[in-house]
């Protein structure tokens, strides 16, 4: 059997942290082409994005487009509203409820521009780091939600009402803890250190440090420190985890 | 029985065209208090916006948001991209096919935005100017895309996974003639003057008129004249329907 000609094609929503990072590097080692979408969309952390171009490019990914979309003109979400983000919550806290960071409909807008991205290139498949282990309060994070999306993608596109295509959002990272995400970038080679997190990153002339005390630094930090590898990236100040 | 105190809520996408206007319109005499929201998408009219603000307001949306979306980071149609929208063609053409002027996965988005201020909202009915008629080459337009978009929004949204809220995506239009719709638009009371649809206008310093031979321009031209409906807006050039 001669291996086929082309890779198949995937579009990977790339946000620059952590779960996007070994998501994209799961979509490469799965054996696809990977096409990666990342979305400005008035959110604090624009040194996100600086984060996302890097990943791509270290992951190899055939293409890196950014596409901005003002959701602050919706609003309801401490990422794109003039919302304090909470500081300093214990661990076990950080997953109840519905964070003030959840912005509403957030992951239909973002897999509906990867999809409309996909339809051109063919592709059919999609990449999206949802987490329900540490995003529990995030309803567009369940599997039920990514089956949903399947289900309008192939009503959705040309491909689908002309030719039956079946998209497949694949979310490899859906059930790991961070641990566990932690150790899977490592072993898929990832340089941790390029990603970024924080909420609430203090932009010096030295660099990117990130707060270390809201909800993903806690996060990650736990993380890291559970998987036993040192987070490579800068902290303003680090709140010793109780975990 | 006493009224309810509140008008039930709902977001409505308004382009600013004529069929937009109308849905919105239909919104309205169906008893909604209407949140009307436009997307600015890269796409070259954006002189339907300034009609999409004209519209809302004429018709009493208690509030008009326009969303910023690049839609051009990802391309593929005429309507963002540097491509020549086709002119002159025969109207028995305009439905055949998939239009260049299809933009992937636009509806997906637009919707998508629509749910998430509808979910800040607490609104629960979603309203589109879809059409199946005239649009017949655009898989977003279709009853079982709008159907698996009502399935998306239940798992999508906090107000469905939590309280099992059910979502509508209204397109009262969905069946109709351009005749159809012109005739209906007077009905309501809408004012077709302030409606904009031409997807090449020319703007000068007297003001826009449309060009009169694109397809959309054609289609409601030929709209116009089988409902016995003088259009009121200005032309550049006609070129007399052979229908």
């Amino acid at each position: 059997m001669t291996p086929p000609s082309e890779l198949p094609k995937a579009v990977c929503l790339l946000s620059g942290g952590l779960d996007s990072a070994v998501t994209l590097a799961e979509a490469r080692a799965a054996g696809f082409e990977t096409y990666a979408i990342s979305v400005s969309y008035g959110q604090r952390h624009e040194v996100e994005l600086d984060a996302a171009a890097r990943v791509a490019e270290a992951l190899g990914a055939k293409e890196h487009r950014v596409v901005a979309v003002d959701l602050s003109a919706i609003g309801g979400s401490a990422l794109t509203d003039d919302i304090d983000v909470p500081k300093d919550r214990p661990e076990a806290a950080i997953g109840e409820g519905v964070p003030v960071t959840y912005v509403p409909a957030r992951n239909s807008v973002f897999l509906s521009l990867a999809l409309g991205w996909a339809e051109l290139l063919r592709a059919r498949d999609l990449f999206i780091g949802a987490n329900i282990v540490d995003y529990s309060g995030y309803p567009d994070c369940r599997p039920e939600f990514l089956r949903a999306f399947e289900g309008l993608a192939e009503v959705a596109t040309v491909a689908g009402a002309e030719a039956g295509a079946k998209f497949r959002v694949n979310a490899p990272l859906l059930e790991m803890t961070k641990a566990e995400i932690v150790t899977r970038g490592v072993e898929l080679g990832v340089d941790l250190g390029m990603t970024h997190s924080c909420y609430d990153p203090v932009v010096t002339e030295e660099g990117v440090s990130s707060c270390g005390r809201c909800d993903t630094c806690i996060l990650r930090l736990a993380g890291f420190k559970e998987a036993g590898v040192e987070d490579p990236i800068a902290y303003a100040e680090v709140i010793e985890s109780d975990g």
